[in-house]
């Protein structure tokens, strides 16, 4: 399958970390592309930030999906998610959703280890928008700003191994998320570390995907995910366009 | 007060219903301007439209919001709400919350009656992410496009009265809510015809905006809507800025 | 507008701060008499306390009542809340439901402070009752009695700041409400201090009704606010009422 | 065991009615007082009955309940239940409550058969305060008077047997509960009528009270069903007493 | 009545405990007559334990179950109690079902305390079985074995007092429940220490047998809980029964 | 990978029917093995079946497990699911769970569609026990045995397409899950009848399988799903082990 990947953020590094991931547990048969936008924030850690992610990861899908099995948006975020489901007729894949339904076969509830502090009621958001609040243990946060997990990365490792182990011993936490694309290489190694399984959201998306491709699942096209209603959009110049284009 | 009042889509006539509305019912002493973005939708119909109404009303609230008092999202997806508290010094309110919260004062159990019929889940996922699915008796539709609400506008009432109908005698309804900015001028006549409260978001939005001030009160800035990380974003012509700039 | 304003103790000490809180937000237009009960409890802290205020209350709203334009009950239990809803043909606003419904508007989660301890699992109740248990963070309780909290303003303003304190760190509250009338002076000075919104509800309460009154809004009177059943009512003495009067 | 039975109302029909009930299904060692107070509604069909309804059973508890081991509060609304768990040191049944918890081990869902129409939203609230949202299929009404229930026994079965059809078809209801003490005696006739056990309150406290009592349970009074603060009242005459004396 | 109380692990020492905690409350016409299965584990501590223990109790139901008016299953994970429903036509209580009931009737919010500490999200997920997370306020445990708990009579008093205490202190607990049958004896010693109600399942579930069988209360066989479907079932031989055989 | 697929049944026919499913669409590397155990009963309509099944489906885990990757339980009730994943150190799939886990990536809510018409509480069970309530739109049944649903294949297609449509017209479900392993083969044809995704468990869990295996991803061994406690079991003869043997 053709699977394209598109980073939310305009963070190179990160672009590189997520194609990595991906590359690291995609089936024999897949094919990856991974993008990032042209325009957008250099990391999403707010409403503001994935307001413009989102909006610039749905360009990209616009001017770049075509040709494609399915995609997957690479932000614990999940910016666009449902955006890109409707817009596009191939499946779409967020790596928090993926990771916290692969999370629900492993263990009876997981917590999500993110930063920074400000992100935890909007990561609680999602675990309500995609009705699994009783299977998440807790959203626990490291204090970092995303752009700074890369400039230390053993404080890093520490910070996040501690926050695991909060979650594995006062949170009741029997599966461990990464909440951030950043963080993917620190899923094994924390797994060692703390003896729970630890996921990387953008290794659970892409085999989500495989998955559905295998069993030929698409996006369902009924109620709230049909194609866009045709109407007019007004564009950045005032041009007027009969639809917002997509794929 | 100063009161900022953004229609998320790019249709006139709909700017001017707002602004209609929100004139019959504000306070004495409150100056209303009703700004609608150059760019994005006719209308908001779904996700996608929701995504770009979202981006583009940030940028009228960046671009003109300075020295207002407080702002209103006048459209029933609340598009960029809470990218709006976070963004914003002033508070920010949304038809589709303020019209939620003030029907709780009203009756037991509120529903809610929109279009098109596509835009029921996403209208449910709006109150699940307020937390009020105990009081949402139920979602009503009627599938008329948004822009078709204008064409005919005795079938239009006869549509959403007809709804409304149904939503008090099987659902229980105590109080409606109409799910679109453009209906404003349906409440008091459906009030009448149907017995019970029926409220338009724009007004709701205007008197708890009023409220708020007159008790001095603003977005908590701790936490999840704390002020935008400071950090690059690069722009539509690849120009890089040191923040993303909000009034 | 005139605003009736129930204390539902019989401390003359809370009615002046209840009446004084009113006042000092209370906006140009509105005219405000604040009462109590000739009868009950001092204060209100327990579920038997609440049971005679409640009807002691709606024996002043039924005596009293007449000529006003909505009406205020004035203690974080809210008792008789729903029976005034149902009993008179004005709007009734409680200062709990109020202050619940405008902190939604001001960040994700809110903490309730109050006192005594043993007030915490009525007044969880009274969020569930609501249906707004997803927006409250926690109930935090100052052990003192209601009666106390005058006795050193100091130590009572002290437990609170610590109690507000904690429910910031610990519960992550965004907001944070005072869970008794009689507190309503801390309101500013504990916004001041903690970096949060602090709300009165008694503050609340009044902007709430004057928001509905603005817009023109009544309980709705279908279904459980129905006005109620005629019915024999045996008095005090014996004496048979055709019908329980209400103003 | 000595139990006190108060009915929250001051129909003498209604006392017999309840009086005959718990009698039928009592155990050989209890000893059943029927009492009802001397003031309030004839019946209790809304929030205002409620309270009023509440007060006056609490006055019966203090002026009568001396000597029992335990009290019935026998009206479907369960006025005064948790005032009463409270003011009393002997344990206290409602009857809803009751009918409620036994119905959970009889079958999945419950459905609750009530009048009038206008109580449903109520009988909700009970089911939502007792956490019982999930093991309740519906409220179903008919809508008569509670005092008409018995002019036409035919007419009231009929009713009741069709309301009941639907809960057991329609909602999926396994167990149907009787809303109303009044409708004590129409349990096994429609149990054979409808092939589920049709549960009558009154009968289902009585067993509550001799189950607990057997067993030696007594209310918790450890937090929210403390024994009162002690405090003044203002009594109707405005005479202070130094507390609300309780049994 | 005659009531048959399984034990449904292969401790005979379990089995005497139960024995003599249903002896000490039943009522003066109550026989009981308490069995263990022939097979399965000497103790229920988790999954595979529970999956053995069912199918073990539910051979013992059908061999030994003839001429009883009730059965009671008498482990706190309530082994097989839903098939039991099913497949017995006289009413089956489990203890933990009927202890968590009989709690809501003593405070607002119970509390289990259970060992070992592997036990917990089982027990959790029983709780939400019956519908009862809002009533729970926790499930503590102590990292014991269950055979472990007679060891040291002393120890094992100790360590659950310390964890009912925390739940009184930090989880407002206001009653607490043995979630062991082997505990049974620490009821009353445990109440009178901690100063809130401490429930042994046992007791419960041979009152709940008591006060269904005194209102002449049966299973609803509609639905969930009909007959078993009539179909071939191959034993452990390899022959093959018409009907899997039930008393 | 080598996957061991247990039909928790006695009917040859459904284990071809599973076996004919897994391999359709399982990858390239996939060795599948698909076993029924030698005792239960012909199919699993309710509780007593489902507890027979589990226990005969762990016995089967236990003496023919070794050498595998991962396995699946192909019954829709997914009996004894957690126990294998406590008793197995390979992870283990439901049919069941994996089809809601995959659904909820389709579409916001998913209907089951299942028989007989008994089961429909059960089901809802396990969608609850999964925490997905949020996302079951609804569970509708026909009721036919299962035995007979391959009695008239042209029938049961036509029950099952009804049922559907009404999921979708009447329940807004988008994802339709076929409630049996018996369906597969109705997956492809009722989705094409009806546009809407129509999941077969069966292969639902192989993919998940393969997606976790891919990912190196095994169940959590931390606190509820850890190895089972060593303790005696009596087996069918009398006969002591040290501990319940799994592979």
């Amino acid at each position: 399958m053709k699977l394209l990947i598109v980073n939310p953020n305009t963070s190179e590094a990160m672009t590189r970390t997520i194609d990595q991931a991906a590359h690291l547990y995609a089936g024999p048969g897949t094919e990856i592309v991974t993008l990032q936008p042209p325009r957008g924030p250099r990391s999403v850690e707010g409403y503001l930030d994935g307001v413009v992610a989102a909006e610039a990861t749905l360009e990209v899908l616009r001017d770049r999906g075509a040709g494609f099995d399915a995609c997957v948006i690479a932000c614990f975020d999940d910016p666009g998610l449902y955006a890109a489901r409707e817009a596009l007729p191939i499946p779409v894949f967020g790596i928090a959703e993926s990771a916290m339904l692969m999370a629900c076969t492993l263990g009876h509830r997981f917590s999500i280890l993110t930063s920074p502090a400000r992100s935890k009621p909007g990561t609680l958001e999602l675990v309500r928008r995609y009705g699994l609040e009783q299977r998440c243990a807790s959203v626990r946060t490291v204090d970092l700003p995303i752009l700074a997990l890369d400039d230390d990365v053993a404080v890093t490792h520490t910070l996040f191994a501690a926050a695991g182990r909060r979650a594995i011993e006062d949170d009741d936490a029997e599966v461990l998320l990464l909440g951030c694309a950043g963080l993917a290489h620190l899923d094994k190694e924390l797994e060692r570390e703390l003896g729970v399984p630890v996921l990387d959201g953008v290794a659970c998306a892409v085999k989500m995907a495989e998955a559905c491709h295998g069993y030929g699942l698409r996006t369902s096209k009924r109620l709230g995910f049909a194609p866009p209603t045709v109407k007019e959009y007004v564009g950045h110049h005032g041009e007027v366009a009969a639809v917002q284009p997509v794929p």
